[in-house]
């Protein structure tokens, strides 16, 4: 195999990967924190507005780091830059042999 | 074996591997968040309203890291750009032996 | 051994595994929200149609990533483009060695 | 081996794994649902009969995913489509050496 | 070695397995149903008949995944279809030869 | 090595395995069970007839899952149809060879 | 190495992994049934015989799973029908030789 | 494979693992953080402004181990000083040879 | 290396192994039951030699699945008839080549 | 492969995992921390400044390990010794040849 | 390598795991008996001679797992019977060719 | 590879590994400390000065241990006694070669 | 390599690990102990001397097994008989050779 | 490679191993221990010096085990009885064929 078709390879295996071992961790602490918010209101019906705006910005900092594994298995596969390094030696290449 | 079945190989694992894994954390979350929502109608009857549009946001908080797996996998397997690169080098192949 | 063998070899052991840790995740899941289910209906029977309906509401959430599972294990098997492509150029060689 | 062997050799493995690891989850998912179900009867048994009626609509929903499992053993073991493509490429090889 | 003894090995390899691993959800799942069955007599004796009918079909569906598993591991020892398709190439071949 | 030899390290490695495994969860599933008969019995000391029948039951019922992994145990070591397959052609062999 | 060499080995190394492996379950399921009578004898001095019994009987029943690993690895050890085989194979061919 | 495919296919892999397991702990421990806040709110809701406060900057010290992660994958792929480096050689190389 | 090497080293590491492995079931599952003697002690002191003798029996019990463990390996080192038979065998070689 | 890339594979490979390994243990313990400081401001008002004092102190504790392995991951990447050695040597080379 | 080297690695190997594994098991069992008892006796002051009489026949039958391991261990490096085989097989070898 | 790159390679692999690993430890036991030194204050509010000073000697204990893998980290990358020695051997082939 | 050099090496490795895999079951069954030795002495401060004295005892037997797998490691460092055995060799086959 | 270098890498490695894996016990036990005391204080002030000096020795007990890591590893880089043994020999070789 040559160099492209590995760097693919990993691309494709590391992408999966990184988005699949990356979703477990923050649908768990997400489900923790909605579920203490709920109980949260069930004890104090007073306080929902803030349990809730309090909940939103911890959801999203938890869904932050989903975020980013997600970011980085779209640069993998849409703007690999190692890639497209090879892409270009292999466009060079085939100009030069023409 | 040629790059082309390499990068079909590696799509079929990974596709199937990011949805698998990827279901697991979202799957427990969601049953953690709905256990307390259930729990928390239980004890403050008077706030289920509140309490189900809290889980609804919060079910699709987590189900949206299922999803992010599910479409890494769908693009992976539809729409994967190694794979059209590859495939599109077959062509050409093909074409300037004719 | 060849391509389509090759890639009919991991098809065959990715839909078989996906769908297979793929259910650990929901099932798991599922059970927590029966079973809080349960014990909400014991602890408030008054309340027993609104805690039905948002537990069904939760297990349809929580079975929707076992489904995504068994669509890419399903897709895998049956409409599995790789699969498709390879059977296709497979025909085509018969064809012009024919 | 050629490639009939191969394909035959994953479909028993991979029918006996999916099914083997996805009676894990079901099974503690039901033991989990049936426990709390039984809890809340010794709790309420005025509500026996909504107990039972929401517990049985829980089983169903975890065995699913068992039976998600089980059709793909199934569909492994008896009416695999790789499989059937082989037998149906050695047949054809067989009938043009005749 | 030849395809009979490569197929022999896993579906002896793969129906130990299946049984073994898939001995160990329901086991358990059932010694959560059993248990709380218990604890929930001792707290409303009055409530044993309709606990104890509860728990049968509880124990019955948990066992349903046992069994599934014992089903794929004898279909592997004694039915196995690929087995008997290389026993029957066997026979030919040796027909053939004769 | 030839096939007899690898078909009867599998039946051992797996009859072994089949029952130290399968020997887990059936033993702590018991536990669990035999555990929270005990505390019943302390809890509601005139229900003990009706908590040692429900015991047995339920112990019968795990005991189960413990027993088909000896079953399929013993019949890999005392009667294996692959090993026997197998025994049978080296005899024709050398019945042939004779 | 001859196959006499590979089944002994087989059976020493699988002999010993299926009691080491076997002996966790029943010792930790044992502990919990013997924890948990004298937790109850302790709340319900008046039951201390009909705890005893019952704790006797679930002990047998745990142990039962300990004694299936004990005597499927003496029978590897000690009347193993493969090991057997082979001796009686290796005992005809010095025995043609001589 | 060539020096600069190594480099690659390293990075490639290491920047989305990094990412991938550095996103589990950073989630859960937020989680944790966010659910004892909602708790903590609605046990003392007249605390919520030094709560909220405090749940920030805890939530920022979470963070930070989360963002060393995405620092060090950034690094890898955008700004590897061991891919510039070979590029550089790969570069000198093609200047020599010209 | 020789049958004789593979058979002692075989059993070397199998008896180390299985005691190794076989000690942590029972040396935890003791702990459990002291731990709960002591607990039932100090909360129904008259009670102390009924409680005292069911540890006993349960220790015995306990111990045993350890010494079932030791009993494999000494048997392994001390009275193996895998390496009785290739001894034997090895001393016959050499009467024979004498 | 010569030194030089064995050495920057080994120094990305080794930096990535070190931080993404090392972020799990602080992450967590830092979510303990903050948690149970939250509980604590909810219990005891009063003493606010003198909890928030301590968790600062508790978390740049906590935060020390995590810069310790970015601290190595940095020197690994950007100040490696091994690293510059090689560099040197093959400027040497370089040199020497010319 | 020859076969006294092989039989010297696999037990000095063997030793040092069996004993560290082997401890795990004892020294939690048995921080659970003393850390079960200090509870105890602070619970029951006036019952510490039985507790602690309890107590040490209990870490006797703990520890006396730990001792097993020690044993195999102390034997696997100081009165091996394989080892001594070989030294004897060594000696007449060299007495032979003497 | 020479022996250099070999005592490189493992310098850097081994000081990553060894401070990621080593930093869960102490952070999680840390976070613990702290966790529970804030609800001791919240819990007794006049002994915050002794809290807090047994607090500090705590975690200077634990930090130690993370300490201790730095200081191995250290050495292996700064002052690696191995390395040096085959550096030294290097310059004296250099220089006996000159 | 040679015997020496490999029985050197095993030797390390053992050492190593001996102790570090051995630390962490006293590690954590110390922790257990002194922790409910400390609850022990808050709930009941006039039984301080004898919570103490059986906190040594069981501290003590706790440690041995710490100790157990420190005499292990130096004995393959410092007083190893397999390599007394192979240095004696190696010197006689030089004494021999000279 | 030769014998110096396969020392020098070992040594490196499980000198690294050792205190990493070592010191994950000794802090989670520390932790515990720190955490037991601190509530033992808040719950009995009147206590605080007899609970610091039993908090101390236990603490003492517990880092031991890590010491015995450390040892272990500083005598495996800095007097390594092994490589010793290896470097004198090199010197000989050296010295020999000077």
């Amino acid at each position: 195999m040559d160099s492209l078709t590995w760097i693919g390879l990993a691309s494709i295996v590391v992408a999966g990967l990184t988005i699949g071992i990356g979703a477990i961790g923050p649908a768990i602490g997400e489900g923790l924190a909605v579920s203490s918010a709920l109980s949260a209101m069930a004890q104090q019906p007073d306080e929902t507005s803030s349990i809730t705006r309090t909940l939103f910005v911890g959801l999203a900092m938890i869904e932050s780091t989903a975020i980013y594994c997600l970011v980085v298995a779209m640069i993998l596969i849409f703007a690999n830059p190692f890639w497209n390094y090879f892409i270009q030696q292999a466009a060079q290449q085939a100009g030069g042999g023409g």
